[in-house]
């Protein structure tokens, strides 16, 4: 069912401050900050060769990562974002495994403009997987 | 300086559980468990196909992980890998920049057995990143 790994999500407080980092420090290539507002963050892209990393700043109020930051003030990993073929088949085969999706068990539309799934990090030892329809 | 992403590692409380969920749940292809007592990890690759995932279970007494699951006893992510060319390249400028290696600040040899070192989370907004040199 997995994939390729799409990205890695990193939340931070400071999205300016954090793309300096991978820029100048890592020596990254770093896209410029999109803001999302119907998904409630500002988003960054470093682009690694095989993959890349998405650093997340809450964007508005109601912000799905807002909580998340509040309980890690330094930032963190988020989640890990894996490819599938066909997200309502993987969809079914989870839940007939006893695996939680997250939200309504419907995919959204992500902030790629793909379906889009999350699974609940309990089931998970922890990680919150979100599942895309590439 | 940043490569490719070698692996994203994730703590768990239960390395045969977590294998099951990957290889089963999720449908991915797994490794068998992997004892590195030098390491004081317990370890199973998930293998993508642009990447992997490093399932880690503290083994032993000392190991560098079992702060982390105390403090997180549902396992999570616990770093990401970037594979650099040149290691002791990537130190210097990193050090001249202001970021912190952990530890005495040579490279050790890590559970590839290539030379790795780990950055201070506190400087990279609270992800822990090591580098492999490949």
């Amino acid at each position: 069912m997995l994939g390729r790994i799409n990205h890695i999500a990193i939340v931070v407080p400071d999205i300016a401050a954090a793309s300096k980092a991978y820029r100048e420090t890592l020596g990254a290539t770093v896209s410029q900050p999109q803001t999302l507002p119907e998904h409630g963050v500002t988003v960054v892209f470093v682009e690694l060769p095989n993959t890349k990393v998405e650093l997340l700043e809450p964007l508005g109020e109601a912000s799905p990562i807002a909580a998340f930051l509040a309980k890690n003030p330094d930032g963190g990993m988020h989640h890990i974002c894996y490819e599938v073929a066909d997200i309502l088949a993987a969809r079914d085969k989870l839940v007939a495994s006893g695996a939680r999706v997250l939200g309504n068990g419907e995919p959204k539309i992500g902030a790629h403009g793909k379906p889009v799934l999350f699974l609940h990090p309990k089931d998970f030892f922890g990680t919150l997987i979100e599942l895309e329809q590439v």
